[in-house]
């Protein structure tokens, strides 16, 4: 098995968490992939509700959960102790654990002792799997579409479940493929690609999306920017092994700098499209950009369309806001 | 301490190998650090040798030997059973080991157990210092130079060594920054950068060459190509991270394709030249291409010249063989 892969359905664990804000990942679980969660279960005093049904850990494992996904980070990420017990319950109940969080499950002696015990996995969706090949470069079957962006957070995973949805939605076959931890909880597998060691990145975005059908499209959850002086070695690598027909540009209305590097100018949108397509010929020469997919949180919406409607005569190519206005204009363009 | 640091003297352990192809690490380590290798050490049947003076464990730790160094590769990489008690003996003589290959000196039980029990490190170059830092993209001070190529295995890390050698012959600061497990072993310190998790390449490569006076040169042995198919991350991460002033293209003459990779033809010295400076721009506006560095091997000295002297005038930059010709041309023009 080469791909980080998680049992559906799932248990969303929430702790006792208050704050929406940290449970962003069972959210964007149970936003993107309802039909794979079977309810929520809280400690006492939690209140964050993702509309999921209320279960105990054993009234869940009756109804056939499978796997306790940890839904919240902790400031600090880390796995607090009072949540061992909760956690060996679930796997007494024949649940593997799933988390994303920085602190690792498989380094708590007392939770590896009971996957053992119970035939369970551990699962830290961080830690990428063993034995990744160096990237081949040669070309696979079936279609690629990949999400790159100016900088980091700025709604690439976001874009390519919200392209990969419409696919569907439109009768096509399609599949969401995660580089990172979020989007790997999301879909159920995938490999958390910055984590994995520098001669292998390109080798994992090959084996992230394998041959497949010739109609089928990949749609491929983007790491980074080419041009981000911290993390463009995994950006290259990712846009080397995925070997993209397609991609789409994710941006942020009003950024101007690289986040937290404030040196940094952002790369303007043709610069990425420029570079983007310049190193992705090495590996498909036919890569293209076909959209433009822009966060503008920060504008009215008169001004988002405004906005939007110059980037489509400057780029001749669909520009949107996935959350506000959908992508279908993008995914028309994908034959 | 962010570097991998090895302590000098060192004692160069050829096992019983008959075979001078493997014991290349060794080689080089004499040839290039002669001052840092007090001596080799054999087994009974070892035939190779580097023309040191030989010692054996005791007669080394008298004279002040702080290092086993293995300089052989078996086969396969490991780390035959039956030097155990060797180097069980040397760490018992105070001694540190070292091994380049790919089995790890800190795998194996017996090994771990007598370096605590003695006091010593099992150092493997080939795994990366914890705690690397993600790039800051800040511009540091001092000059550096860097050594990239048209493919893998072609002379970066020759080049580079015979670069810094020289600017030191001339009275020059110059360090020379080794980014791969045997340029660790001749340098004594160094990252092994293709080891390093995506996130923190670029990160590495600041950590590698860190701030120095204004005058000072560190030259950076390359990895990879950025052309590279399956390793292009690596060199991504090793350029934005190093923000060198000036870089070298390393090439074999005669190479058409990418070693190990035939379906991808070799770029050629121009696409290289470009892509380096247009990425490397990212971190260090001046950067520039002050030389071509080839392996001419296959060539007649007089076609050698001849095809140098094309090169020349083709991109009107210093063009050597440096084994054959030197690097005095390319040093020239660093100020």
């Amino acid at each position: 098995m080469q791909l980080t892969e998680l049992k559906a359905p799932y248990l969303i664990f929430l702790g006792s968490e208050t704050n929406e804000t940290y449970a962003k990942t069972g959210a964007g679980v149970a936003h993107w992939s309802p039909e794979k969660c079977m309810g929520q279960f809280h400690l006492a005093g939690g209140t964050v509700d993702l509309g999921l049904e209320e279960h105990s850990i054993e009234s869940a494992a009756n109804q056939g959960a499978k796997t306790l996904l940890i839904g919240t980070a902790m400031i600090g990420g880390g796995i607090p102790e009072s949540w061992t017990k909760v956690l060996v319950t679930a796997m007494e109940n024949g649940m593997d654990i799933v988390a994303g969080v920085h602190s690792r499950l498989n380094d708590i002696e007392e939770l590896v002792l009971a996957a053992k015990a119970n035939g369970v996995k551990l699962i830290d969706v961080r830690v990428p799997p063993k034995n990744l090949p160096v990237g081949t470069g040669k070309k696979r079957t079936g279609k690629r579409l990949l999400t790159v962006g100016t900088d980091c957070a700025l709604g690439k995973k976001y874009t390519a479940l919200a392209i990969d949805k419409e696919l569907r939605n439109q009768g096509k076959a399609s599949t969401f493929r995660a580089s990172g931890q979020t989007g790997i909880m999301i879909s159920g597998s995938g490999i958390p690609i910055d984590a994995v060691v520098a001669d292998f990145v390109s080798g994992a975005a090959e084996t992230l999306s394998p041959d497949n059908d010739p109609d089928h499209w990949d749609i491929i959850e983007g790491q980074g920017s080419i041009f981000h002086p911290g993390y463009a070695a995994v950006s290259m690598g990712l846009l080397i092994g995925s070997q993209p027909d397609a991609f789409v540009v994710c941006h942020q209305a009003g950024r101007t700098h690289i986040s937290g590097w404030p040196e940094f100018e952002l790369p303007t949108i043709q610069e990425v499209i420029d570079r983007t397509i310049d190193i992705g010929k090495q590996t498909n020469k036919s890569i293209k950009c076909v959209g433009i997919s822009v966060n503008t949180s920060a504008l009215t919406t008169d001004q988002a369309k405004e906005y939007l409607a110059a980037l489509e005569e400057e780029f001749e190519l669909p520009a949107t806001d996935p959350i506000r206005f959908g992508v279908e204009n993008i995914v028309r363009t994908l034959q």
